[in-house]
């Protein structure tokens, strides 16, 4: 079978597009994962420019590439954050902040998702990755006390803001896959479970599988493609480090910057943290996932020339398919 | 030897304080740790009425209980938070939340933490346990990216805010100790490190040690005093039992209520959960440490009247004192 | 609340019905949890003689004692086991062993097992506790190759079996309580999953939860609760403490007999092995189990005298009732 | 020195005998360890048929392999087993199944262990690999409750039907390595302690030491094989992985087919596993095993063409020799 | 049954031995361990002098005391140890010091302990506790590098020295139980087995059985009664808690004094450490030791007078008796 | 920049230099670690001679290695340690030992020390790796019991010693690097925190980071760098596993030789063990270390030709450098 390995550029954001291609396409990957920011992938434009999409698919061919997903994370972040300052400025292009209102910032955000989904419908890609952003992801600590009906407003905030992005999904036949991750609406396993109660379990929101989020919350990532296994729509390797257990360093991270060693974790490039890969890309064979492996490359303490190329090799030795016939049907007689 | 157990009556401050005293004193509590808030003792009055202050006294003598700190981690809150939102709203007393305009909100919240420490004083205290508040807290999750210059300002709006605060404290022969906690300015072991250096080390401020908060975050809560040892001015029993481990709790609570069993960690009564008590009553030993031991009741499962009583006879049985003398000095001939 | 603490006759019925009252009694247990075997109860007299039934009322209103379950386990045992050999021989009477041919044993076992339930009704009580047996238990270690034909025969030989004796039990209005157990059709989680489908998840078959079968084989008793809580009609309580770590203490326990040390695993009395007891008691408390909590007595290294006691005594500290409110309303200005 | 590294056929039965040498020649095996099953190797024939005997080293030969052992795993588990069913009848040649009846069953499988035996011998080979079988793997959960009388007969029956096979191996100059694994007599270290006991110790039954039924036991491979130093005959490579952890897959498999993610363990290729491969060959060093190292090929999830070359390549990296001097040699003046 | 539990004296040796029988009989214990140090027993004059004996007898009898065993660590130490310094000066008596030449210091400690075992046989009591001390326990590091030659030079040592000894202790009917301890020849497991080699496996030297040596060396103690289970003479109870985990308290305790929260571990009361007692009485069970459990107070870090009533009540509760039949024996119906 | 990797020829110096040279330069080394013994280099000759000097020089030019540090563990342990004894006598020049009284050894082992400062400045080269010895290692176990004025005074006597050796160590221009292990007067973190104390905190004393030692004592060698990242002054690669957890296996090694399975850690090969290496070297990338990582060969149970350039190998692939820039500066819009 051989699933198709990409790779996914929202990393590579401030190398032209054509650079990062040609890139991947040394390396061996199949294809890429198009962030729509740096001039990798315009919504706005490839919702409605043909041209501008015929240039993109000009260049994978001409690499010898494929897309099976884009992605706007920067953008669905928007839609449901609150608050909206400095961070979102530095992310977002003006066109998005502008006055940098937040309710302003969080239509033009959702506006650009419903773009997102008609860019993927016109090259041909059904699934968008991305956030949802979240309004009550600063409650996390609770405290100051806050009420069930404070959490309660905000999965329905998220599900009045995102059911008409939904629709325009639903309109072109694109599928929405979020990423669990801490700042969003879903982060860990309950959270996902209201998340999807939120929206009803419609088919057109369902899960990037990124395992390096759950790692440093003690969560399953084998387990929870298992529970949620119609959901799975995307595959993204990222690996995570857990580096407690020195009674200093603390889960949350201290507030100190990616790569400090005094963080309790850290992102690392896959295969060099806790993630249990092969059990993984077992359980992915299991649920009969058949789209791309996508790998998603943040470690801020390695060099990113030297991290993608290894972890294509990685994916590669581990992402094995399964067999045709059990081992013990050699011992029968029949 | 034998330091005083006080219970904190901040989780009972929907009784009368006198009420609050008839029970404590019944159940063989040395004093109380008077919270700021409910009836107990509002520092508008008591930085300025000796009556008020007396009429306190005597509810205390009249149960036979002593005071040796008070604390208001409601106001402590508002001195930094942002946002300044709902929950603060049905924390704060109505003269605190004025018009709810954040800055109005934080800059009264700052004077009343001023009378806590005249208050403290006048009742013959030397300590105001409490909160500080955080600007920062809301970017532990570190996306959208933050800027190592955000993270900066943040401790800074902290040491702006709360020196004139300790100035006071200073004033008054009074000292202020923070309970490292999340959602405050100093939340782990590297992010108390961060903040007595933006306050310059400055002796007002101080820790209130509270392992409950350390051991869901992994940290050693007794190598903490051993790192801080000059700094622990006052300490909270609470206790906090992780329950993570079946791979769909996890460790940041899901925004589940307490006592939810899906939490991945909970704050229950002392003695039942994973705070290891003996070492730290041991530490507090070595480290000198002469002040009260309070119990500060938090267990959404188990009603406080069952808990408070067990738990004073918990911390008697294992905070005990050192000896006089070696027991290999039995061994020797001199 | 206090949910009522009964003790299970089974482990006692060496000794008469009468002499158990009185030593359960004069500890203080609530009620008994009896046993049909020995001259406990008999199920055959039971259904259809009412003196019978009054002389078992008498003698525990005798002694102050409640019923609010009866138990056969060792009749279901042999309900679907398979072989039937000396091991019944040993526990079933003669009645039901007859000539010892297997299906005759089976069936006159289900026959038995359908007036339990109508000697439970004639007692006024709901729920009847007890095993299924199995006849694919023997395939535990799925060598020789054992196919998934077969594995569903035997889920399927257990419906067919057990689905018209629980017509007996809807048809009086009584409930069974399956004991998720080794040697049992369902004995593990996913087993349980596979059963509750084999029956249809008729609401007639539900669980006794016993923590002890949980924990040597590394399952969590905490989280099948909460999975189950629909299904969880009675609570037993015995204890099991893991012997592995040395490298040659096995988890099967090496045919080894009960307090061997060198067993992997034991059972021993309750709080003197590693079930969470106290997550367990307040697991119950979440999802609203409000019928009894019954300690059986399986401990091969102490004896029983001196461990019902103080069982009893151990039961009684951790199971307590939840609180009507939350700590933190205490902080409520409203 | 360099132990020959051996492919055993047992996996392979469905394709030629020359097939599997070519493939296993292919990919640098040293030789062959040759099941008696599918066309590989007649023990009827292989005992008398000198011609046949050549026919299997020319295809060895061909091929440049080597033989050290032989297997019979299939014939030996039906020399105790009981009960004989439908699992035999899959595995069993029709010879030996005959009519089905168990004891007939059993002595043709005996009388097949034997003639196994002196195939070896007349191949030159001095050890023959297998089960053996057990009447009492079925009590392994001892409910209900089993007499150490029945266990003990077990022990005995076993000696009883293997006692003669072994003459037989005696008069020829071979030794059985029999496999520990559940379902046969000895499963564990203190059922192997028995096992032993039962036969007195005769050197001609020893042991194949197959590490993957250790991890999943929680058992030591390692210290086994120093406490079993004089009876390792035979060195099998599996490896085992443990899936527990979640609170839901459990230690007995939930009687779910190989490569289901539910179960709490699961046989996988060598390297992808819990096994401590480096310390079991640093061991088979300090013991002076100097036999071959067999690699056996067991993962549902992998195509066993990917795994036994890959196999192949991590043996070799980690079995490497002893060094002739200590490095701390390097320090003396003398 | 009920075994005594005794009191070992040497920790109490700077106060008159009928104060510490006054206050071990106050306690409730049935005996007392005697020291051959402070006043408590004198070898040189109890070896001969009858009425000293008889002294120490009445004030036995005086508080209802028992003895079974005696102890003379300080003395056995010296009789091996190298290099004799200022530490056995500090805890030898003149007489035995001498002038501190290190070889008549061995040669009179030797004599002392053939004399204690005379005094035993005198007093009745057929156990004599005790050190052996060690020529190669300052060998630990193995740097400078250190030969086998050595390292066998120190075992034989221990023979030539310790034979003598033991000759008379055969003469008179005691046994010596040496205590497996850090500095002495028998350490931790395999230095019990290889001193038991060294010493021929002589009946005369058996084993103290003191958990607290083994818990920080990560030894199982429960596993090392049964591997010894005819050597086990007599049984202290001391506890130790580890405190290793925050990466810089090492396992060997940084040369810190008891105490200290930066050792890695630390001795502490009976039954506050990591010492298993449960498992460990339930195994004295097994085995079927019927010697005294005896109390050796060393907890630098709580009160004697505190500890000593508190460990007796712990011990009282967990060393329970085994009981006279086995609880499935209630489910047959023979 | 890749930091440069030598080899460490302490453990070849049975070999002439030359040949090491040779090796290590046609496995790829970029230099040599060159010990002072065995023909390696001779600091009695090298401080004074310039021939000398230079032979060496033109040896490490014809293999293309440089040299960036000395090292003299052997000597400088025989500064401090008492007892001297044979161990020493089998390690020291005959000119060291000369009549072998103890103090007679320390002083011309202390003045070699002098010699190795004088001919590592002569070679160019800034660093010199060794150990100190300890007259206080021997007190490790704490009994017979140790006064603080003992330990005291081992300290003292350390920086007594070692202090006119530094002061040459200063003349000259190099520094130090004592390596952390067991038998020296710093063997764990607190140790060394006391040893800097001694010697107050002066620079020419820093740290051979060896991580070897810290694993089995549950020591963290990535923390101790952050803590003592202003003494790193040199690098050693060596590795340890634990081989404790079947109960038998004791920290402490038993006495037992190196590579013997019985042995509670072992060292083994880079990349063998235990120790986090890929942590470790990003931590020394974090702490700005950019010395050599050097290779120090001890595996008692693999062949030294074997696993030096395989370490080689795993020490490129894992010390990578950092990048120049954060992955997140790609998400953003300025």
């Amino acid at each position: 079978m051989a699933r198709p390995i990409t790779l996914f550029t929202g990393q590579w954001a401030d190398l032209p597009f054509e650079e990062v291609a040609r890139l991947a396409s040394g390396w061996g990957y199949d294809g890429l994962e198009i962030a729509c920011w740096g001039d990798h992938l315009d919504p706005w434009r490839g919702a409605e420019d043909d041209a501008y999409i015929q240039s993109k698919r000009d260049v994978l061919e001409k690499y010898g590439l494929k897309v099976y997903a884009i992605s706007n994370h920067l953008k669905g972040q928007a839609v449901c954050d609150d608050p909206i300052d400095q961070r979102h400025r530095d992310m977002l292009p003006d066109a998005i902040w502008g006055d940098g209102d937040p309710e302003g910032v969080r239509q033009r955000a959702a506006e650009e998702m419903k773009l997102t989904a008609r860019t993927a419908a016109r090259l041909g890609v059904d699934t968008v990755v991305g956030f949802t952003g979240s309004s009550i992801w600063k409650y996390v600590a609770m405290f100051p006390p806050v009420s069930e009906e404070l959490i309660e407003a905000g999965y329905r905030d998220f599900a009045d803001r995102w059911n008409p992005i939904l629709d325009v999904f639903d309109e072109v036949g694109v599928r929405f896959a979020h990423e669990v991750h801490p700042s969003e609406i879903a982060y860990d396993y309950w959270t996902t479970v209201r998340t999807m109660e939120a929206i009803g379990h419609r088919e057109a929101f369902g899960l990037n599988w990124d395992p390096s989020h759950f790692v440093w919350q003690d969560l399953d990532p084998v387990g929870f493609m298992w529970d949620f296994k119609d959901r799975i729509y995307h595959v993204d390797c990222k690996d995570a480090k857990r580096r407690v257990g020195n009674g200093r360093n603390g889960r949350l991270g201290s507030h100190l910057p990616w790569a400090d060693p005094r963080r309790g974790w850290d992102f690392v490039s896959t295969g060099h943290g806790d993630v249990p890969w092969e059990d993984s890309f077992r359980m992915l064979n299991t649920i009969g996932y058949t789209g791309p492996i996508s790998v998603e490359w943040e470690d801020a303490g390695m060099d990113r020339l030297v991290g993608a190329p290894e972890a294509l090799e990685f994916v590669k030795r581990l992402a094995f398919d399964p067999p045709s016939a059990a081992f013990d049907a050699a011992f029968s007689t029949r």
